[in-house]
Protein backbone atom coordinates (compact mmCIF):
# COMPACT_ATOMS: atom_id res chain seq x y z
CA UNK A 1 0.00 0.00 0.00
CA UNK A 2 0.98 3.81 -0.41
CA UNK A 3 0.80 4.19 3.11
CA UNK A 4 3.20 2.01 3.93
CA UNK A 5 5.61 3.41 1.77
CA UNK A 6 8.71 4.95 4.27
CA UNK A 7 8.45 8.08 2.29
CA UNK A 8 5.35 8.62 3.16
CA UNK A 9 4.94 7.27 6.55
CA UNK A 10 8.39 9.03 7.47
CA UNK A 11 9.06 11.98 4.75
CA UNK A 12 11.67 13.70 7.55
CA UNK A 13 13.82 10.94 7.36
CA UNK A 14 13.34 8.89 4.05
CA UNK A 15 14.37 10.94 0.63
CA UNK A 16 14.03 9.72 -2.94
CA UNK A 17 17.13 10.03 -4.36
CA UNK A 18 16.30 8.25 -7.75
CA UNK A 19 14.36 5.65 -9.24
CA UNK A 20 14.18 4.07 -12.89
CA UNK A 21 12.59 1.09 -13.68
CA UNK A 22 14.95 -1.72 -11.51
CA UNK A 23 15.28 0.17 -8.43
CA UNK A 24 14.67 3.14 -6.60
CA UNK A 25 17.13 4.90 -3.85
CA UNK A 26 16.89 6.35 -0.73
CA UNK A 27 18.40 8.42 1.56
CA UNK A 28 17.39 7.90 5.27
CA UNK A 29 18.76 10.61 8.01
CA UNK A 30 17.87 10.90 11.42
CA UNK A 31 19.65 11.62 14.84
CA UNK A 32 19.94 9.88 18.48
CA UNK A 33 15.86 8.96 19.68
CA UNK A 34 14.40 9.27 16.27
CA UNK A 35 11.90 6.73 16.15
CA UNK A 36 10.13 5.65 12.90
CA UNK A 37 6.24 4.95 12.14
CA UNK A 38 5.54 1.30 10.48
CA UNK A 39 6.50 0.95 6.99
CA UNK A 40 7.32 -1.97 4.77
CA UNK A 41 10.74 -2.22 2.27
CA UNK A 42 11.04 -4.19 -0.63
CA UNK A 43 13.69 -6.56 -0.95
CA UNK A 44 17.11 -4.07 -0.81
CA UNK A 45 20.34 -2.94 -0.46
CA UNK A 46 21.59 -1.12 2.86
CA UNK A 47 24.60 0.99 2.64
CA UNK A 48 25.74 2.33 5.85
CA UNK A 49 27.56 5.86 5.65
CA UNK A 50 27.56 6.13 8.81
CA UNK A 51 27.64 3.87 12.25
CA UNK A 52 24.08 2.42 12.58
CA UNK A 53 22.50 1.26 16.04
CA UNK A 54 19.07 0.60 15.57
CA UNK A 55 16.28 -1.19 17.26
CA UNK A 56 13.60 -2.57 14.95
CA UNK A 57 10.35 -3.90 16.05
CA UNK A 58 7.70 -5.65 14.60
CA UNK A 59 4.21 -6.94 15.77
CA UNK A 60 5.81 -10.04 17.01
CA UNK A 61 9.50 -9.20 17.57
CA UNK A 62 12.28 -6.79 18.16
CA UNK A 63 15.92 -7.07 17.30
CA UNK A 64 18.78 -4.74 17.86
CA UNK A 65 21.05 -3.84 15.05
CA UNK A 66 24.68 -2.56 15.15
CA UNK A 67 26.58 -2.10 11.95
CA UNK A 68 30.18 0.38 11.01
CA UNK A 69 30.18 2.96 8.12
CA UNK A 70 30.65 1.45 4.73
CA UNK A 71 28.66 -1.61 5.30
CA UNK A 72 26.07 -3.25 3.34
CA UNK A 73 23.51 -5.39 3.99
CA UNK A 74 20.28 -7.07 2.30
CA UNK A 75 17.42 -5.81 3.99
CA UNK A 76 14.67 -8.88 3.19
CA UNK A 77 11.32 -7.50 2.04
CA UNK A 78 9.48 -6.48 5.55
CA UNK A 79 7.55 -4.53 7.50
CA UNK A 80 8.69 -2.77 9.98
CA UNK A 81 9.35 0.43 12.28
CA UNK A 82 12.68 1.57 14.22
CA UNK A 83 14.45 3.31 16.52
CA UNK A 84 18.01 5.14 16.47
CA UNK A 85 19.74 3.31 19.75
CA UNK A 86 22.73 4.89 19.04
CA UNK A 87 24.83 8.09 20.37
CA UNK A 88 25.39 9.87 16.84
CA UNK A 89 23.07 10.51 13.78
CA UNK A 90 22.75 7.35 11.02
CA UNK A 91 23.28 8.00 7.36
CA UNK A 92 22.65 5.24 4.70
CA UNK A 93 21.56 4.43 1.12
CA UNK A 94 18.84 2.49 0.55
CA UNK A 95 18.85 0.23 -2.95
CA UNK A 96 14.79 -0.72 -3.10
CA UNK A 97 14.86 -3.80 -5.32
CA UNK A 98 11.42 -3.76 -8.23
CA UNK A 99 9.48 -5.88 -10.11
CA UNK A 100 10.57 -9.65 -9.56
CA UNK A 101 13.68 -8.64 -7.11
CA UNK A 102 10.95 -7.03 -4.52
CA UNK A 103 10.29 -10.51 -3.10
CA UNK A 104 7.24 -11.35 -0.97
CA UNK A 105 7.48 -9.71 2.66
CA UNK A 106 7.88 -12.65 5.20
CA UNK A 107 6.25 -11.94 8.50
CA UNK A 108 9.29 -13.65 9.91
CA UNK A 109 12.13 -11.27 8.47
CA UNK A 110 13.52 -8.16 10.89
CA UNK A 111 16.00 -6.94 10.17
CA UNK A 112 19.22 -7.34 7.97
CA UNK A 113 19.90 -10.66 6.95
CA UNK A 114 23.26 -11.33 9.38
CA UNK A 115 24.75 -14.02 7.47
CA UNK A 116 25.26 -11.41 5.00
CA UNK A 117 26.22 -8.45 7.09
CA UNK A 118 30.09 -7.69 5.80
CA UNK A 119 32.09 -4.88 6.96
CA UNK A 120 34.26 -3.20 3.85
CA UNK A 121 37.79 -3.45 4.38
CA UNK B 1 32.77 -13.72 -20.16
CA UNK B 2 34.08 -14.05 -16.64
CA UNK B 3 37.14 -12.91 -18.27
CA UNK B 4 35.66 -9.41 -18.35
CA UNK B 5 34.28 -9.55 -14.20
CA UNK B 6 36.23 -7.01 -12.52
CA UNK B 7 36.88 -9.21 -9.30
CA UNK B 8 39.19 -11.27 -11.81
CA UNK B 9 40.81 -8.50 -14.09
CA UNK B 10 41.44 -6.08 -10.82
CA UNK B 11 41.56 -8.60 -7.82
CA UNK B 12 43.40 -6.19 -6.15
CA UNK B 13 40.52 -3.34 -6.46
CA UNK B 14 37.05 -5.27 -6.51
CA UNK B 15 36.23 -7.88 -3.69
CA UNK B 16 32.80 -9.40 -3.49
CA UNK B 17 31.09 -8.28 -0.29
CA UNK B 18 28.56 -10.85 -0.65
CA UNK B 19 25.61 -12.04 -3.34
CA UNK B 20 22.19 -13.81 -3.76
CA UNK B 21 19.96 -14.21 -6.38
CA UNK B 22 19.24 -11.01 -6.69
CA UNK B 23 22.72 -9.19 -6.07
CA UNK B 24 26.24 -9.23 -5.97
CA UNK B 25 27.71 -6.65 -4.26
CA UNK B 26 31.76 -5.37 -4.48
CA UNK B 27 33.71 -3.23 -2.50
CA UNK B 28 35.97 -1.15 -4.76
CA UNK B 29 39.38 0.27 -3.74
CA UNK B 30 41.91 2.68 -4.81
CA UNK B 31 44.82 5.16 -4.53
CA UNK B 32 45.18 7.99 -6.94
CA UNK B 33 46.80 6.49 -10.25
CA UNK B 34 45.65 3.29 -9.78
CA UNK B 35 44.28 2.34 -13.82
CA UNK B 36 41.86 -0.66 -14.42
CA UNK B 37 42.34 -2.82 -17.41
CA UNK B 38 39.04 -3.35 -19.56
CA UNK B 39 36.01 -5.02 -17.78
CA UNK B 40 32.14 -5.07 -17.65
CA UNK B 41 29.70 -4.46 -15.40
CA UNK B 42 26.07 -5.33 -15.29
CA UNK B 43 23.53 -2.66 -14.18
CA UNK B 44 24.70 -1.51 -11.33
CA UNK B 45 23.96 1.24 -8.61
CA UNK B 46 27.28 2.47 -7.42
CA UNK B 47 27.64 3.80 -3.91
CA UNK B 48 30.60 6.67 -3.17
CA UNK B 49 31.67 6.09 0.49
CA UNK B 50 34.30 8.50 -0.56
CA UNK B 51 34.91 11.50 -2.96
CA UNK B 52 35.86 10.18 -6.27
CA UNK B 53 37.73 11.67 -9.18
CA UNK B 54 37.97 9.53 -12.21
CA UNK B 55 38.34 9.13 -16.24
CA UNK B 56 36.55 6.36 -17.47
CA UNK B 57 37.39 5.17 -21.21
CA UNK B 58 35.61 2.08 -24.01
CA UNK B 59 37.10 1.51 -27.22
CA UNK B 60 35.24 4.76 -28.44
CA UNK B 61 35.08 7.37 -25.72
CA UNK B 62 36.35 8.91 -22.59
CA UNK B 63 34.72 10.25 -19.84
CA UNK B 64 35.66 12.33 -16.47
CA UNK B 65 33.45 11.57 -13.81
CA UNK B 66 33.42 13.63 -10.33
CA UNK B 67 31.61 12.67 -7.33
CA UNK B 68 31.34 13.35 -3.68
CA UNK B 69 30.92 10.66 -0.92
CA UNK B 70 27.70 9.59 -0.08
CA UNK B 71 26.11 9.61 -3.88
CA UNK B 72 24.25 7.03 -5.22
CA UNK B 73 23.94 7.24 -9.39
CA UNK B 74 23.15 4.46 -11.90
CA UNK B 75 25.80 2.87 -14.23
CA UNK B 76 24.32 1.05 -16.76
CA UNK B 77 25.66 -2.29 -18.46
CA UNK B 78 28.88 -1.10 -20.00
CA UNK B 79 32.67 -2.54 -20.40
CA UNK B 80 35.48 0.06 -19.77
CA UNK B 81 38.35 0.91 -18.16
CA UNK B 82 38.94 3.61 -15.84
CA UNK B 83 41.96 5.85 -13.82
CA UNK B 84 41.91 7.66 -10.40
CA UNK B 85 42.34 10.73 -11.66
CA UNK B 86 42.18 12.53 -8.09
CA UNK B 87 44.40 13.45 -5.58
CA UNK B 88 42.35 10.96 -2.72
CA UNK B 89 42.32 6.83 -3.07
CA UNK B 90 38.64 6.11 -4.00
CA UNK B 91 35.94 3.74 -1.90
CA UNK B 92 32.94 2.75 -3.17
CA UNK B 93 30.12 0.19 -3.07
CA UNK B 94 28.71 -1.50 -6.35
CA UNK B 95 24.99 -3.06 -6.39
CA UNK B 96 24.94 -5.51 -9.43
CA UNK B 97 21.69 -6.17 -10.24
CA UNK B 98 21.50 -9.48 -11.53
CA UNK B 99 18.78 -11.55 -14.04
CA UNK B 100 16.61 -9.52 -15.33
CA UNK B 101 17.78 -6.21 -14.01
CA UNK B 102 21.68 -6.87 -15.66
CA UNK B 103 20.93 -5.51 -18.94
CA UNK B 104 22.10 -5.40 -21.60
CA UNK B 105 25.92 -3.73 -22.33
CA UNK B 106 25.11 -0.67 -24.42
CA UNK B 107 28.53 -0.15 -26.66
CA UNK B 108 27.84 3.95 -26.14
CA UNK B 109 27.36 3.57 -22.60
CA UNK B 110 29.61 5.10 -20.70
CA UNK B 111 30.46 6.23 -17.09
CA UNK B 112 27.09 6.95 -14.93
CA UNK B 113 24.30 8.28 -16.07
CA UNK B 114 24.17 12.16 -15.36
CA UNK B 115 20.33 12.49 -15.03
CA UNK B 116 20.46 9.82 -12.14
CA UNK B 117 23.31 11.75 -10.37
CA UNK B 118 22.04 12.95 -6.82
CA UNK B 119 24.22 14.19 -4.04
CA UNK B 120 22.95 12.71 -0.89
CA UNK B 121 21.99 15.81 1.54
Amino acid sequence: MIDDDPTVTNPDNYTILWENEFVRVLDYVDVPGTQTVPHRHPNTVMVTLTDFSRRLRSDRAAVDTQMTAGTAVWLPAQSHWGENTGLTPTHVILVELKRGGAGDESPTSLGPETNHRSSAA
